[in-house]
């Protein structure tokens, strides 16, 4: 946690608001603001290093509440420029927290079950809210194209947020990606470039450009903008705490791929309690992954403190890291706040998207089903306290993922007639 | 208009807020409020009047402006008790209004282009705003079942609303419905019953339904529920005038199926000229229709006073309704206005969707592609000023009309090399 550190003014060379260096989240080395991901002493994780020194508590949360309906909000919080509103951009978040009072009769759940449902960010996942962060850095850095590999949401964020910015949109997705995910991708104009390969294909690719002169100019968001990206994730935890009344939820519940999102959820419930703007009180995070690709999970409930890859192979493909980046810190996580990580079967996701569509009317996308799934899962084995409060995360929309639920179909076929219609007990 | 419009005690029966009776659009003769739509002593369609004479301007201001971010900001002009935002709703509304800076410049408009985005509602299209008012409507006349007929949008909107307020739903489509659809619809989990025939065949059965005993307790959003539900669409000329800072838009462009969105947009704004919420000052109302289905516009350009019937055949399903109940009405406000009505082919209806996703990021569906497709031909035809300041309607979200753009795709494949990289033309 860097929240409290002062940088000296020849860090900073570009405005990104309260950013003030990069830090590496192994070794503590710290570099000025540049389109960098990995330290240079130790190839640790560089992460965004804040002075957040000036503010005052009330001011702060005046000045947030005062905010726009979006995650710009809390612009004093992210590394973006104070201006950043009025820029153009997709201003993802500030998506619905929805007390889920029927989900919570169906699960037993007593002390106040909510979903943080974002399927309402512009393009229907919570990728928005990091791409948003990637832009604005790509933006101070002086790139031009924005860039990612993709196998799916990330596309489509990243060529929606390129197109509103009026910047050069290229993004990599293997070749034969299902012809649906192609579509949603490619609307927006920009370059959708196929790579004869796979994924793993794709990202090596992708390092190659960005070390080679082609690649000048090019912010790949999830790359060398990563260490801005994965601050996106911190909105998250604002927004809850803000929905919740400036509290923290006891639980809540986060769907791990390659882990980020989970610590940075940790990180801006870190934030939050060290600026004074929610009591500093005990919470736990939990990790919910797909039973097809758990390698966290499997790690967890082993006692590990390192994660062995797996093949993915399981129906929630958002979530289908094998070779989860930062395992190790939401394994540290779970164990410190007494969380834990758990996974369930495909079956189970399916179930589980079933669930919360028939009891809150909000269609998840696997992701959901997993979060949803790993929910009920532990409150049967006993892990997650039916009496608290509980916050399970959608990051994404079920019209994403309609393969899973395709099975779901008509109750009845009847002739147009009272008496065909009396006939199959609809009456 | 019935905006002033005093009721007498005893015609209020249930508690639906400012709603005092129904009132026929046609004859003004009034009935109590109930779950009919057609009015006894002429046919003609029903609508709500409402006792506003007791509001302050500036205070009504306040209040709406200290409300919640969905449509229920706007319950003091809607037909729903006070504390509707207390009950379990989907809650709809408050969806960005986007300053489409890249379009305009792409049409040549100077006066401030903007696009109200409704693919940001729960289910991602405007059938969730009239739902909402629909299933308010049922819970004060007790019913238990929330029904309609239905080819798409609403049969989902309509599931899903039902699943989160703890309503039995039962939602007839033709049996012979995309596959798509009918899974977008199944998902929340109630009846999803498919009639042997045409939407014809359906609506002509749910009617039928309605006058039998087995029809009892049963609430359809757009049949016996049609004057609150329509009121639903109001919320659109409300939020867009806030969102502009209280003020009018001068040109406003709006999709036509039954034309019930159309017409109660202009009611809103009436209303809230009549309430001193903004300025009285001219502004214009354009329709915009598929040439597919374009009997409205048709009689527009005929000079006709009614609409001739079409048998629909385009892309723009949710607005292939070929003998719009509202369409003389269009014709009316569109004339009345200084507005008019165009229709655009279907090729010009999938540009319009490419264009708006590649200058702003937002992936319409077809309805979208209409009215942007429409905006171009009316500022090419002259009858939209540039120089004004324009507002055009994007109703539902591109995910559920992917088939309109499966043409899109890769615009390269490549080898994972820099070579191909280089080939290919890209760097």
């Amino acid at each position: 946690m860097a929240v409290q550190t002062v940088a000296t003014s020849s860090e900073t060379t570009v405005d990104l608001g309260p950013a003030a260096a990069l830090s590496c989240r192994e070794c503590g080395h710290r570099v000025p603001l540049g389109p960098v991901f990995a330290c240079e002493e130790c190839f640790g994780p560089l992460e965004i290093a804040y002075d957040f020194s000036a503010y005052d508590t009330e001011e702060l949360r005046r000045r947030i509440e005062a905010g726009p309906a979006n995650i710009w909000r809390y612009a004093p919080l992210l590394p973006v420029p104070a201006d950043v509103a009025g820029k153009p951009n997709l201003n993802p978040g500030w998506t619905k927290l929805v007390k889920a009072d029927n989900l919570a009769r169906e699960l037993g759940v007593t002390g106040g079950l909510y979903v943080k449902d974002d399927s309402g960010n512009p393009t229907h996942s919570f990728k928005d809210r990091v791409v948003a962060q990637a832009l604005e850095a790509a933006r101070a850095f002086g790139f031009t194209t924005l860039s990612c590999s993709s196998t799916g949401n990330l596309a489509g964020a990243v060529g929606a947020a390129a197109a509103r910015a009026g910047f050069r949109s290229c993004v990599f997705i293997p070749h034969d990606l299902e012809q649906g995910k192609v579509v949603m991708a490619a609307v927006y104009g920009g370059e959708l470039v196929g790579i004869e390969g796979n994924y793993d294909d794709v990202n090596r690719f992708c390092s190659e450009l960005i070390g080679d002169p082609a690649g000048e100019g090019w912010g790949f968001v999830n790359v060398n903008l990563r260490p801005y990206y994965a601050e996106g994730s911190k909105t998250l935890a604002y927004e809850i705490c803000e929905q919740l009344g400036w509290r923290l939820p006891d639980q809540i519940v986060v769907p791990i791929a390659s882990g980020s999102q989970l610590t940075k959820i940790d990180k801006g419930l870190q934030e939050l309690i060290k600026l004074g703007l929610v009591e500093d009180r005990p919470y736990k995070i939990f990790g919910a992954q797909a039973e097809g690709c758990s390698p966290v999970s499997t790690a967890f409930k082993a006692g590990h403190d390192v994660v062995r890859p797996q093949k993915p192979n399981t129906i929630a493909k958002s979530l289908a890291i094998g070779n989860p980046a930062d395992g190790p810190y939401v394994l540290d996580i779970a164990r410190r706040t007494g969380g834990a990580v758990e996974d369930v079967t495909d079956e189970q996701v399916v179930d589980a998207i079933k669930l919360l569509a028939r009891t809150e009317g909000i269609f998840a996308e696997t992701a959901g089903g997993v979060t949803v799934g790993v929910t009920r899962k532990l409150l049967e084995r006993g892990l997650l306290d039916p009496a608290k409060t509980t916050v399970v995360l959608n990051t994404g929309d079920g019209l994403k993922t309609l393969d899973a639920v395709a099975g779901t179909g008509l109750t009845a076929t009847i002739r147009p007639t009272l008496d065909s219609f009396r006939e199959a007990g609809l009456a």
